[in-house]
């Protein structure tokens, strides 16, 4: 397999999570985001979709979003589970990973903060206010469904999809300035699992194309 | 099975479709989110964590979030299924739906709008520029992938999730102003899909709590 990605994106940081957490040996193809890489002809030549990320698993098109490509995995793959045995749990666990990756991170990505700034003019406080609000508030969400459905990670005693969701959102929170300390069962969950080996290979400071500070 | 809902939410017309598509009876109760009550205590006291749609299935707190929803529904009532068999197929319908779940609605909902227009104070050609860039650059990506997979419907020639979130998706474009006709298999597809009786039933104009114009 091949993953075309990019160190800091979230979405490829969740889909390293779930090869780690599998035990899958992969290529890794950077793609720089900040520089557009992702719409110029060498990748698109590749990708005609122009996504990140994309993993390559046969001679077809790679597979797109992050979420479909976990599921994938998780079918194909099916040790470790990335989701619970229970019906009930699993709904649990993907209804974690879909407020996070529908709620939080669509409204802090790079493309947005981009348009916030330069097409809407909003300035530092602005952008601060926007993500207060709906990251913040996704995150509010996050805390309360933990209430029902947390042991040592999101959805019982292992990793799962809502894991492999909450580290990226939290990396990406911390970095934009979003309080994180307000909730104190996602910070211990997140604490919990950037100690596991999985969590830790996936770490975009532990990729090729990171960029020290 | 009760449903908690609103006739023009976009999400909650997803799990309609695919409790129709399922030929499931349910009890419907709706909640105004024109007028916030999702967050009133009349309705948190039955779902805590304040969010439409909600689907209660069993003496515990009602299932969340849309596509959570449907997979759980698929796993508990197979037939007709909701997602292809081949996990090849299925990583596809998935994508669709993950574009518009997570690119293409969260930047067009009710609290996007209200936050443009009352916070960041854009005017009427700002939030249809914003629009524009977000909504019709999704629906860009929706049609790119339905080239390689779709037949008759988004994937192969059954309903499947990705046709769940394509209609109620195209239902909003329209609503909003964004201009669909530039995508024809999507267009194509999407008037497949609002012949289809179960796709009828869920239609918000079909719902007690429609308003009519």
């Amino acid at each position: 397999m091949k993953l075309f990605g990019y160190w800091r994106s979230g979405a490829t940081y969740r889909v390293r999570i779930a090869l780690a957490l599998k035990g899958l040996d992969y290529d890794y193809e950077p793609v720089n985001l900040l520089k557009g890489e992702q719409q110029e002809p060498a990748y698109l030549e590749k990708n005609p979709q122009g996504l990140l990320p994309a993993l390559v698993v046969d001679d077809g098109p790679p597979l797109t979003q992050s979420l479909a490509i976990i599921e994938w995995l998780d079918e194909t793959r099916p040790e470790p589970p990335l989701l619970p045995k229970s019906a009930r749990k699993r709904a649990e666990a993907r209804a974690i990973a879909d407020v996070i990756a529908c709620e939080a991170q669509p409204l802090q990505n790079l493309r947005i903060q981009k348009y916030l700034r330069h097409e809407a003019k909003f300035d530092e406080a602005g952008v601060k206010a926007w993500l207060e609000t709906f990251v913040g508030g996704a995150l509010a969400v996050v805390e309360k469904l933990l209430g029902r459905s947390a042991g040592r990670f999101c959805v019982g005693d292992a990793p799962t999809i809502a894991d492999i969701c909450l580290v990226p959102q939290v990396y990406a929170a911390a970095r934009f300035g979003v309080d994180v300390s307000k909730y104190p069962r996602l910070a211990e969950i997140n604490a919990r699992c950037l100690a596991h080996p999985a969590f830790e290979k996936a770490h975009p400071d532990n990729q090729p194309d990171a960029v020290k500070a």
